[in-house]
């Protein structure tokens, strides 16, 4: 059922926030992810900070991490080894308000207003309320939070308590080890939701504390991860701290003072956590939690930092649908999900939920290469390139993984923190070679957008060339001369361990051919290079020569039709059907062909584009919140302009409406980028990393404009969609060279400073193939199935 | 390294008993196997008996079990839930025998003389040492056990002592609870291994003894199920029992008294096990207990019932090899073995390891249906009407199974003790369907051989239709109009979830027809027979026209080659490749498509039979101890009779010679079955369940005779190979019709009481298929892999 979508009352509309009129338990740990907080780095879940005890409250770093051993119930060579996860780090946002001897719970105090918000063009998280006491007094709390953007492990919260009468205000400022959550390591039956730990994961290092302030460290007990958190408080009343009170698993500080009618007691409680690896000192706590008490900045620097910080970024990555205030509301939400995700992250992967919720135990998988690196290096290329930095530490390790798995060069881990394999399931973990591809891609990408003189040498050749050797070892020529990938799985993960999966094919291609292009690599042999370009040029793409469409595997077309009649509440399949079932059946959990059409799309024509969107969009369940943002630029492509606006529309609203019914977990960030590859690529047309940009828009009917701006080469080019045309504009700068880009066919030059404006002529909507019956081809009488 | 027939100094060569003249600790853990006793519900590993702790000792009853939650790292709809394994139920065959205040210990003492045997013409384990004592004795010692057959609960022990001067005896004679073994649950990397218990497993109901007698009950703590001994004591000597001990984990009598030089001390040990299943009564041990201690017999009694036993069983289902001493034993060896895996495991599955240790968890696989049913059809029918009538007794939760898998009818467990699904890898586990059809096979073996008019109607037919139902849904008809089963994992385990595996699709092929022919079954619509029928016609058996051989699935002939520089060393390839490399590559672990054409060898021409074992004998590892008999079978039929034997003599010592370096766990039941089939389908050349018997025998080079009998429609059939011909002799009796086999394609009718011979030619070797070149085939050339 949609939250956002269908309630405007409770959630206006409103372009530059998303705000909440009244609570409910009912979405109460959705709400708590979509009005979460971060910085990439740092991210604190969105509950109302007081009043009731949350749902799924949290405050995550990303990359602090636990880790076990993985207890296979079968175990086999080469299967995972080390299980990590994301943990809690301290919660500091939380806080007990009690006026007159009542602690106001948004449950059972009377509350005659309440209101939730978060303002994308500040980063301030804001919950107010209006209670009416047992007293007899009416108060107003509000709390803010931001995070720091310069100082990326600071977090600022200001509570306001005024009243319309004189009262007894009594407020605790807490800092709690959620020892309670995670907590038991258990078989679990959604691999996507969160586990959980059994035992006590962060020990005590250090823990001080007087006069309002804390110095606390601990360690996680098996990865030695330490983390620290110092706090101070402030407030606007003589009061000193009724009571500080330091302890392992709940810190806090209590006020308790008279507050006359009308004036405002407020609190602010300044917040900076430090987190380090492994250390062997005896000293692994106070110094960690000195640096974290250096780092401390005022409540109101930290508010100003995050203004100052959304007010660049709006600038340079703001995207503006004209005539759709809801879609634009939740494209803005969106964009800011995409700030809050990789904003400070440095170099590191950005988890599939940012830092908004442990699920998918804060891993890191190919999403950040084919989903969200589109959009970061396009508006925030340094931080793309730490994102590839931090693959690139992470080459060591996947190298070692190489060898254990047969094959040469590097294979990167599926979904990990620390670099090692993580994921227990091989099929549709260690199977799915194609995240070498992904990286291969996004870096060459990256170096293509940005002209960054020193990544080739420093990273992207490494990166190109150890994910090309793993492909030339795992394929190999076949009887027939071609080069083929076989036991694999695509990212579509309702097929598994296939042959040919032409996904991982054209990417593998892709990665072979740019490899085999790399300069300035010694190591590499002429005759290395060679094998390289050949096994390119002579890879195994499955076509069916009787529908004339690419098939997604070497079987796939052979596969026996799922039963579309399957009730509505059998989905996603994966959750209601054994492995097997859903593998023996020709059904999709997300798009796969079509992604490698959208990715390589300079290797497929016009015509095999639109009839593999015919034949692979209905067998598509969208089971993956990564299907619907893709399926929704190809079908911009082919020229189906309403199905495009449906598969966007579902895709933007996939967490505000939580359709996959697990924003609880947190935001699926690979989705939110997606939008920004759905707006970009899919309404605006625009392909990349071929000798320049093309431009094939395809405006929505009824959208007024689309206008966006991409960084390119360190300047900014603006770009604004109506029906009938597209302007380009070049930033003017010293430095900025004039750049071609290609608009359906023609080159256009653009000199910095100047707009160009480029006409466009209707598309004329698509005609969907036909596909010969397919049951049965050979006349000969069939007793179908499902006899009673 | 070669055990048994490496070393003939320590295992003389004796055609009815294995002896060992000498004992050593490095392989302690494999004569406990190669020693033990059983009778298909009770075993009891051959430890010595005293002297020595033991490598892994133990004594097991079939089906007694231990569940538990299956804990996947990572789950998903449909994965196996219960974990199940046979336990270790109180050890009742130690003791400790201590003489002039010294223990009498293997490794301390000093030995003169030692020998451990067992005789399979009796089924008497016996161990004799004779010791030189510190006090300066001689001291003979003498441990006979037996398991009973009448009273399959029994086990008999007698302890002989004699000295050559006056000694003080102190013999302790105990029952141990043996909760050490198995001790933790844990990821273990071989699944062929055994699993560990972290919790204490029994508990005790009922514990009680005086006077050297014990009564004792314990439940398992989560499956509930019970079992009692009962023990007495008696010897020769008027001392009555020093002290009796009770415990919950051992419990003891011990008896001191001084020996007379050249006067023998005579201990007997009578144990009587019994089980039972969960129970809601508060007396759920004393009843049980006491109906353990009213089955107790003399021991004497005990050795003279399984002496009988093991005449009538000689009597049926010797085997001779003619001029071949060492083979001979081996084989009798491998026959000893089977009786005492199923001659009394009553209505019950065969454990892969009999009741010979825990390895493969004490589970039911199809090994019982394939490998043990045609032996013990042949020579036990009750006994495999007991198996099978054991499959039917799962039906209702091979139901729910199916169900829960998606399709129709039933679907047997991979793996299993009560019926419910316990592999916890499903790639190799649920994803055999072949299961199904194997137990079809088994159960129209049983109806063809036996005529046992009851079987059809009981317990045939449900099994026929039940599993067609699972075949008729799990398949459909592709576009080709042809039958296809996908996504499924054949016998060899080195390819894994698969299109059309051919021994699949050719076993459910048979299935399907058997079904399709079954008669009163109203429930069946004729649509449904016609279904069955039309599938079974249009089954898809995949074939390769470019090397004209039938592929092993739909895509076998496509795969990389294996690299055959493999070192030794890393073979099992199980235990040194990831599942995913072993899987894309074209290597076997065990004959798959050739066991297709032992099986069902009127579909396959010579020619046929010929070229599959060509082209995939030399890509079978054997790693699967279930290879080599069928491998040598073939090999015998298709005419390569040096080949055939070589196999065979691998399969005869696969546990005598420990080649698979895991008998510690148990012996390999299905080899030894598979023994049984080499000898009558490999050299005498049997085939079954067609018109009438075929024979077409392949006497290896070098033996003299082979000779063996077959139990036909109640009477038996003798069948004696030389040279130069074969000879039939139809035992005489009151109810036995006359029976037709065919030799060679010339029918031979057999009366009773009459000998007939029939004359044989020798068969011409056959020339190896020459294959087209695999690699490459296009002319195009093509840079090869593994550049420096």
């Amino acid at each position: 059922m949609a939250l956002i979508s269908s309630d405007r009352q409770r959630f206006p509309c409103d372009p530059w926030r998303l705000v909440e009129t009244a609570s409910s338990p009912d979405d109460a740990g959705t709400m708590e992810t979509l009005m979460a907080l971060g910085n990439g780095h740092l991210g604190i879940r969105g509950s109302f900070s007081f009043g009731g005890p949350g749902k799924l409250p949290g405050t995550f770093i990303n990359g602090f991490y636990e880790t076990w051993e993985i207890k296979h119930a079968e175990n086999a060579y080469g299967f995972a080894r080390t299980g990590q996860r994301i943990v809690y780090v301290p919660e500091a946002s939380g806080f007990t308000v009690t006026i007159d001897g009542e602690q106001l719970l948004l449950a059972e105090s009377t509350v005659l207003d309440y209101r939730r918000s978060i303002d994308f063009s500040t980063g301030i998280h804001e919950g107010t309320a209006t209670w009416a006491t047992r007293s007899g007094a009416t108060v107003n709390t509000t709390v803010r939070r931001a995070v720091g953007f310069t100082g990326r492990g600071l977090l600022g919260i200001e509570l306001d308590i005024t009243a319309d009468r004189d009262v007894y205000v009594d407020v605790v400022s807490t800092v709690v080890n959620r020892q309670d959550l995670p907590v038991s390591e258990e078989s679990f039956s959604d691999p996507r939701r969160p586990g959980r730990h059994a035992d006590r994961i962060l020990q005590p290092l250090h823990l001080e504390g007087a006069d309002g302030a804390f110095s606390l460290a601990w360690e996680t007990a098996t990865s030695h991860q330490r983390v620290a958190v110092a706090v101070a408080h402030e407030t606007n009343a003589d009061e000193q701290p009724f009571e500080t009170v330091v302890a392992a698993d709940e810190s806090s500080v209590r006020y308790v003072l008279a507050v006359e009618g009308g004036r405002t007691f407020r609190l602010a409680k300044s917040v900076s956590y430090a987190v380090a690896g492994e250390s062997q000192e005896e000293d692994r706590g106070e110094a960690l939690a000195a640096q974290a008490g250096a780092a401390l900045a005022d409540v109101d620097a930290i508010f100003a930092d995050s203004a100052a910080h959304y007010r660049h970024y709006w600038d340079v990555a703001d995207i503006v649908v004209g005539g759709e205030p809801q879609l634009q509301q939740a494209v803005r939400w969106n964009l800011f999900q995409l700030a809050q995700a990789t904003a400070r992250a440095g170099v590191s992967g950005i988890p599939a939920k940012g830092v908004t919720g442990a699920g998918y135990e804060g891993h890191y998988f190919w999403d950040q290469e084919i989903y969200l690196l589109p959009y970061l290096t396009y508006t925030n290329p340094h931080a793309a390139r730490q994102v590839l930095e931090s693959r690139h530490q992470m080459l060591p390790t996947a190298r070692r993984r190489a060898a254990e798995l047969s094959v040469d060069g590097a294979l990167f881990a599926w979904r990990t923190i620390n670099g090692l394999e993580a994921s227990a399931y091989y099929a549709a973990g260690t199977a799915q070679f194609h995240i070498a591809a992904a990286i291969a891609f996004a870096a060459n990408r990256y170096g293509w957008a940005t002209g960054d003189p020193t990544f080739q040498g420093e990273i992207g050749a490494d990166l190109l060339v150890e994910t090309a050797r793993m492909w030339a070892s795992l394929g190999f020529f076949g009887k027939d001369g071609m080069f083929h990938i076989h036991g694999v799985t695509g990212p579509d993960e309702y097929t598994a361990v296939v042959n040919d999966n032409l996904y991982t094919n054209v990417m593998a291609r892709f990665n072979l051919r740019k490899a085999a292009a790399a300069q300035g690599r010694p190591d590499v042999t002429e005759r290395e290079r060679q094998l390289w370009q050949q096994a390119a040029d002579r890879m195994c793409l499955p076509y069916d020569s009787h529908l004339q469409v690419y098939s997604q595997d070497a079987d796939f077309m052979t596969l026996e039709p799922w039963d579309w009649t399957t009730p509505k509440d059998k989905y996603p399949l994966l959750l209601h059907f054994h492995p097997l079932v859903i593998y023996r059946h020709q059904v999709l959990k997300q798009a796969d062909t079509v992604l490698a059409m959208f990715l390589q799309w300079q290797d497929f024509t016009a015509e095999e584009k639109q009839r593999a969107f015919d034949f692979y969009d209905p067998i598509t369940t969208g089971d993956s919140t990564l299907s619907a943002c893709v399926q929704g630029i190809m079908a911009a492509e082919v020229g189906y302009g309403h199905t495009a606006l449906k598969h966007f529309t579902e895709a933007v609203f996939i967490d505000l409406d939580n359709t996959h019914a697990n924003t609880v977990d947190g935001v699926h960030i690979a989705s939110a980028g997606g939008i920004w590859s759905s707006l970009v690529c899919g309404f605006a047309g625009m392909r990349d990393q071929g000798e320049m940009f093309h431009f094939d828009p395809r405006l929505p009917e009824g959208w007024d404009s689309l206008s966006f701006k991409l960084t390119v080469r360190g300047a900014l080019l603006a770009v604004s969609l109506v029906a009938d045309a597209i302007t380009f504009s070049l930033q003017d700068g010293p430095d900025v060279e004039p750049l071609a880009v290609d608009v359906r066919g023609t080159t256009v030059r653009l000199t910095p400073g100047d707009d160009v404006k480029v006409a466009l002529q209707p598309v004329p909507p698509a005609t969907p193939a036909v596909f010969p019956g397919s049951f049965p081809t050979t006349g000969i009488p069939i007793i179908g199935k499902g006899l009673s």
